[in-house]
């Protein structure tokens, strides 16, 4: 059996530690061949029945980015309006997204009606085409942190409006708005702990047993 | 900016390649610590908002154990009834669950109404909360393999029923039903393209533009 060393382990996870959702970027261009390259790591992610339904499209002109970033402001502004207080003052105070400055914008899409697996176990589960696309994201994150490549992973955003806005297949659902770019900051503490939004709980990584 | 090798890198790369879902399962228990130690890569997950709504369910009892494999078991032969011809032949030859022998099975679970995060990031895409326990999910797997275990992901499964039958809380949906343990053998090439049932297509992880 192909094995990993100790090294290797704690390497991995060091790589996990230090993998963050990175909303600041420097405005230095990512290479072409080494985005590529990372993206590479689709192909190594599980999907249900082969599925392999990931669909990347890179968001790359001015008309498409706009109406992006347009999407979000306006998702942003909704959610703010939803909190109060002391959390409202945080809020107000985040940056949530690196779509402002993000040198690469990936929008990451899951081909619902791909025939590509035959089915094979998403009948009862259908959202396992996602969860694959997720897998494979993740695969991705990883890959680039571990090319001093930084990823930021926006969720506030309408879905519909940003497919309807980029065109794409109905069939297609999104997953994910990415932000890649260099990081101007590295950090083991997600930002949402250090301004004291949300703190890490380890215990959730304990089993209950049934 | 702390640094990655390229020799980790590469060794990264073959992790990602020699991970595979695994269905074939020596009846060897896992050492529990070691399954905890492999189950902390949940803590180093993207979470949004940082909600961590992962919740892990060990499934020890017989009684829970053959809820759940009977439950694949009726999933599983309705979706092989809807083959015909060779794929269903080669439908009837696969093992698709190693729910008959594997030591350790988790059934991982979404907090769908944590309050942990505020909402943050969920108001738009609440599917971001399932999102981030499959992103957990991953971060367990590779580390899993690197330690020479096996995972595999049953989603031939009707979650509802699988739901009721563990007697969760009702705002936990289901996400993972994991097979764990030392695998019988280990190859680079996925089962399901060893049979002829569906190949990987690396052309996918090329991006398109817009």
């Amino acid at each position: 059996m192909r094995r990993f060393s100790q090294d290797f382990r704690s390497e991995l996870k060091e790589l996990m530690k230090w993998r963050r959702d990175v909303r600041h970027f420097k405005p230095d261009p990512v290479n072409p061949e080494l985005l590529q390259s990372c993206l590479n790591a689709f192909e190594l992610a599980p999907s249900v029945g082969l599925s392999e339904p990931w669909r990347i499209v890179r968001v790359c002109t001015e008309q498409a980015r706009a109406a992006a970033l347009q999407n979000f402001q306006i998702a942003n502004a909704e959610a703010l309006a939803g909190y109060s207080g002391e959390k409202s003052k945080i809020y107000t105070s985040l940056k949530l997204s690196g779509m402002y400055d993000a040198p690469e914008q990936l929008a990451i899409f899951c081909d619902e009606a791909t025939p590509k697996g035959s089915g094979l176990g998403a009948a009862t589960m259908p959202e396992m085409r996602r969860y694959s696309v997720v897998s494979a994201i993740m695969a991705f994150w990883l890959t680039a942190r571990a090319h001093g490549i930084g990823v930021g992973w926006v969720s506030i955003l309408d879905p519909d409006q940003l497919h309807r806005d980029l065109n794409l297949p109905d069939h297609w659902s999104l997953v994910a708005y990415l932000c890649v770019g260099l990081p101007q900051g590295d950090t083991l503490t997600p930002e949402l702990e250090t301004v004291g939004w949300e703190e890490r709980d380890p215990g959730l990584a304990h089993w209950i047993e049934v």
